[in-house]
């Protein structure tokens, strides 16, 4: 005998992204702002004099990449727990990627799943981490290996925060902002190219931006079957260099900016983009003191990480490639010797 | 500015639940089978004659609900890391609830979601727990209070794993499959009581008609905003017994009877039910020997406890009280004092 469960639904996850001055929250419910002790020593009491809820508790988690663990998870749920939380609770996420990764993969799994705010307070998770839902934590295997797709009620980007911002942080998020430009659209890149982002006016501009094109990426592909993969450009070659430099010499976005000069070198090799086209791009990301180079000490080593990256599969590497300024390719079944005769070029520096 | 992400999508989590002997099953793809060492003993040979795929893992955890935890949960997503898993690979719960639950929670947080396939093993998940896309595990604070809706791809539900269930665990089965009846199918309910449940015939019928009842409520809420929160019937107070009892009196499934035997004696009270009817769910219990009775020590304690119950929001405890056989009825408004009236007939037996 058969039985059939119909779960063919409209599910409208749909929310909207404001980029401004933050403006007054109000809500009727219980709420937690979850940040870490540098967010909240510059900005908590900005954001307290916006926030007006039904009960308010604040929880911290220690600042920094190698937090983004489960103990930091354990710490939000159980001051949950602990406060009783219900079902229809609500978190607010403050603080920078690592932050809003954590808050909202706690979220996702707390009494299987209630509603969480982003308010992003790096450029990096303005313009491209809290848009999209994707949630997780990294664990001894690598970064973000468990997570959830769990998107927000709303995200609140307000660059007020970019003011404190240290200048490598605010390099990052360009190498972001970069991303999207050259895989989606050639007329921003083109703005970046000549434009300067430490205007606040322009910068606004560059944020609105590239989260237009991201959501447009999320909302044809929210869980990454397809296209939204896209937006890892960069991100193949740059995760292998945040491993092999234990997380601890380059910034995320900085290892995507190498990433992105690594796959623009691989893409040259095939024929989808121009030398002069790479040097384009490679000449915004030096314009924010951005690195360029890394010096690959072993080739083989290099290429037989990729396959620890959770985007490949067993067999092959799913390689990102900017076809040309604007448009991207996706393609697997780039033969390992020209990879390797590319990530050569970046052994001798 | 504002940017919006439209996510109105239309998302087809339907699936088929096969109540028959267990078919052959051909998966491409990297398989693990998560089992315990009790059920791997009597049936994974069983299971093994019937799959085929293209590489197979066995995962096993301690048996119990005291190991239904982040330790277990760990277990598992580790051997799936060590065997380097993809987003393609595919995970069969293959055991109780406690497993059921489990493996779909691990799947769910594995990169971000992965698929997997539930096997049953006792009467209780074939009725229940298998169907719906529940997943979690416990914590120090309580049941299922981290987990995540996700929706296995199939249910497989063949009857001959009930050979080797002990009695008591079958009794506890029939109490989820009283629920059901009493809630939503007055035919089935009376059915049940002239019907003799040890006859391979008849219960097969019976699960079909349980998971019929389940598929159709799940599909209507999926996620518990409403209709769904009626499957907790009996469960309310069940849960509290549990906690007084730290788990190791009862199985879930006689916990429930005697909520449900609660709920029914709160439902009299209401005006709600017949003491006839009341009697006649009762016998039914009887006749699997479930238990019917529970010495309260405390109502007041009783009664506080409620309120750890996740189901439960701050101000109000949501009561599922049978409206005759056949029909349901939520209440968040029932005083206080008519509730522990109905306890305190329980406090001296």
């Amino acid at each position: 005998m058969q039985v059939n469960i119909p779960l063919k639904q409209v599910i409208d996850n749909s929310y909207s992204i404001t980029i401004d001055q933050l403006p007054q929250i109000e809500l009727d419910t219980k709420v937690a702002i979850v940040t870490n002790p540098k967010v909240a020593g510059l900005h908590l009491s900005y954001l307290l004099s916006k926030i007006s809820v039904k009960e308010l508790y604040i929880i911290t988690v220690p600042d920094g990449e190698e937090y983004k663990n489960q103990a930091s998870i354990d710490t939000i749920l159980e001051s949950l727990f602990n406060h009783r939380f219900n079902r229809k609770s609500m978190l607010i996420a403050f603080g920078g990627g690592v932050i809003g990764d954590m808050v909202g993969y706690a979220a996702s799994i707390y009494q299987r799943g209630i509603d969480f705010i982003q308010i992003p307070t790096t450029l990096l998770s303005q313009v491209d981490a809290s848009v999209g839902g994707k949630t997780g934590m990294n664990n001894k295997y690598g970064k973000n290996l468990v997570g959830a797709f769990h998107q927000p009620k709303a995200v609140y980007i307000d660059p007020h925060f970019l003011t404190t911002l240290p200048s490598r942080e605010f390099g990052a998020g360009v190498a972001e902002i970069v991303k999207m430009a050259v895989t989606f659209n050639k007329e921003f890149f083109e703005y970046l190219e000549t434009a300067d982002l430490k205007d606040p006016k322009v910068l606004q501009e560059a944020i609105k931006q590239a989260v237009e094109t991201k959501a447009s990426v999320v909302a044809q592909d929210e869980k990454e079957r397809g296209l939204r993969a896209a937006l890892n450009y960069g991100h193949t070659f740059g995760h292998v260099i945040e491993n092999e430099t234990q997380y601890k010499t380059y910034l995320h976005g900085e290892a995507v900016a190498i990433g992105i000069i690594m796959a623009n070198q691989l893409a040259i090799k095939l024929g989808l983009m121009s030398e002069d086209e790479a040097l384009r791009v490679e000449n915004v990301f030096k314009k924010y003191n951005l690195p360029t180079n890394y010096a690959i000490s072993n080739t083989e080593t290099f290429y037989e990480t990729f396959f620890l990256d959770k985007k490949s599969s067993d067999a092959n590497i799913t390689f990102i490639l900017a076809d040309g300024i604007g448009g991207v390719k996706m393609l697997d079944d780039i033969a390992k010797e020209t990879v390797v005769s590319v990530l050569a070029q970046f052994g001798a520096c």
